[in-house]
């Protein structure tokens, strides 16, 4: 039960051709000389590049009635043709798939949550396939081809191989996932890790859009980072980059799973919560919820342990800014379902350790659901498909 | 006594034109073909840049006799030709001034030194003007002009502004120092942090030729770090980045003149080694050579410093792994000295702190003498005066 893979790429495969692309669809509808501008691009070159995704339906031209002058004709808007075609994108948690199907814009038309039973490859795999298979039928209603699919997953993944090589919360190593995903539903398929992923979306669409330096701070069962330096998601020459959750709070901390002691993870991730409450209370608290709901009732040992979180948070987030000097901190994940268990410490744990001008950076929290998160995934692929830089996805 | 300004300006001013000039500049001499490769541009696009540096002299072209072929021409090769323009560096520690005289190649032609007896901002700038003005006498006869001043101190500086926003070596806060030596020199300035600076050295001539992501770690008075990402050292969007030196390696460690506690810097910069071998040891220690000798005499107490420092520094430096993966971290500083000590300890913290592959990090020193990091102020003259994105420098 194969899909027809779709043959269809992208007309201007040239790396201006695709920040024209990414401007338009991020910041549009814009005039071509405002392009040029945001692009730091010439307007001969915007004009070249944008003649190509107008043929071929990518962008389409609307008359800007709002700056209509008083004689003569109104300036004409490029903008990305949202129906032009779909992509879907899936996320993968421990406990379940969130799988949508978003437009070109990334806009989400339907979403779809199933439940993770075994997190055997071969089993996530199955149930992916029957996830995006169900999306992909959704998807004939709309006329429109899927042109891509992008899976997001916790860890190390290394995206130019499309290999997830170690996903803590799967216990997988070394999977193939870009080739057995795109042998099982024929579509184009980019592997990223998720909040890379995320951060794509929030570049685009979201907190980020505008600012070429700012990181995403995903607080939950991990502490995850995603940086954005000069304009671009950093992926790290060795794989690796954004491990907020493993600077050192403090080296006499408790253990973490990567071998050394205090790790912002092995504070503030959700195990070392729900652990910590356990031992300071003696309760045998069983979750997350639990934990929040002990805290909620005033348990000093509760309260305590998000409070410890917090400044484990707020001292990660400092690091992030003294080294980096980012423009914005976007902190979101399932985590903030607690936020206002923690949200003191964190601010002033980072004003405290923020180095002189590093403290100006805009600390702001945002409430991403697991389906902004699938959306990211299918933003990297959208991404694959217009770049000619970004890794090529296995097909 | 001020000098004429020069008023010669380079002859290309866009992105392309300024990036093709670095890569002849850092990686030449070199075809059109391997500028445009290495770019990442068209070869119309190099052949369009190139044109008028030849025309103006600031670049040249030779054969490349070495890769003649049986049949016909051998291949052109693009040099730039360093002596069409001179430069000054100038680095400013507590203690001197260490000036430059460099080609447009950045090769040093001569150095001077000389010592600082008062760090007030007159006291210093008159200095710096008449090392300045020495060197303009020495540049006469060259025959070429001197087109631009670098000047690379440590602490916040916003290159931008020109202004040494706070400097404690120097305890300076807010000199528009960039207007005060462009006015007392008659030279365009530049105004740059002091482990920047040396880091644009090492990306264009140095042990990060070629390299898209590396950092430079400085171990001495103060430990900074000077961040390449994505082809360029990032500057933070309030001003600051690269502040390895308060990375928290102990919260409950010494305090650091930051207002926290445990920073690498106050376990790791030579005045917290040679206070922690006073508490340790008892002995009056004077200064970092009698600390040096201390420790390698055995003395217990000193040997400890030392090996603390190192773990600082190597959790530091994980600290930048894990969060960039960088592809190479080149450390150095007047520190290097007392390599010996701590080479050990930084290496085996950082393999213990660094997560999964940030590991495989190529980490290496390098002894780079004061005469280099005024070379870097140089160097971030030459590129105010190549490029049109950088902050152009005052008059």
């Amino acid at each position: 039960m194969r899909s027809t893979p779709t043959a269809e790429t992208f007309p201007a495969h040239t790396p201006a051709a695709s920040q024209i692309f990414t401007t338009v669809l991020s910041q549009g509808p814009l005039t071509r000389l405002e392009v040029a501008r945001r692009a730091g691009l010439s307007a001969a070159a915007v004009t070249k590049a944008v003649r190509p995704l107008l043929a071929d339906g990518y962008l389409v031209e609307t008359a800007d009635e709002e700056a209509r002058p008083a004689l003569g004709r109104p300036a004409t808007l490029v903008r990305v043709d949202g129906g032009r075609a779909l992509f879907i994108g899936v996320k993968a948690t421990g406990d379940e798939l969130i799988g949508v199907l978003t437009d070109l814009c990334c806009r989400i038309r339907l979403a779809r949550r199933v439940p993770l039973t075994d997190r055997a490859t071969k089993a996530v795999l199955a149930a992916m396939t029957d996830l995006v298979h169900e999306l992909l039928a959704e998807a004939e209603d709309f006329g429109t081809p899927v042109l891509g699919l992008g899976v997001a997953v916790s860890g190390d993944v290394d995206r130019t191989e499309g290999v997830v090589r170690y996903s803590p919360f799967l216990d997988w190593r070394d999977v193939s996932l870009a080739e057995l995903a795109a042998e099982a539903t024929g579509l184009p398929v980019t592997v990223e890790n998720d909040v890379r992923a995320l951060t794509v979306a929030e570049q685009w669409f979201g907190a980020g859009v505008g600012l070429s330096d700012f990181a995403v701070v995903t607080v939950g069962a991990g502490i995850g980072c995603g940086l954005v330096v000069h304009g671009r998601v950093i992926a790290g020459a060795h794989g690796v980059a954004g491990e907020i959750g493993h600077v050192t709070v403090d080296p006499a901390g408790p253990p973490c799973r990567c071998g050394n002691r205090g790790c912002v993870e092995a504070i503030a991730g959700d195990a070392a919560i729900v652990r910590r409450i356990r031992e300071t209370t003696g309760v045998e608290v069983a979750d997350t919820a639990e934990a929040v709901t002990l805290a909620h009732q005033g348990v000093a040992g509760a309260r305590e342990a998000y409070a410890r979180a917090g400044e484990a948070i707020g001292r990660g987030i400092a690091t992030v800014a003294n080294l980096l000097g980012p423009e914005r901190v976007i902190i979101s994940g399932e985590g903030l379902a607690a936020y206002d268990l923690f949200a003191e410490q964190i601010r002033d744990t980072f004003a405290a350790a923020a180095f002189g001008s590093a403290a100006d950076c805009d600390v702001q929290t945002r409430p991403l659901p697991f389906e902004e998160w699938a959306r990211g995934a299918a933003a990297t692929a959208i991404q694959s498909f217009i770049t000619p830089d970004e890794p090529r996805p296995s097909r």
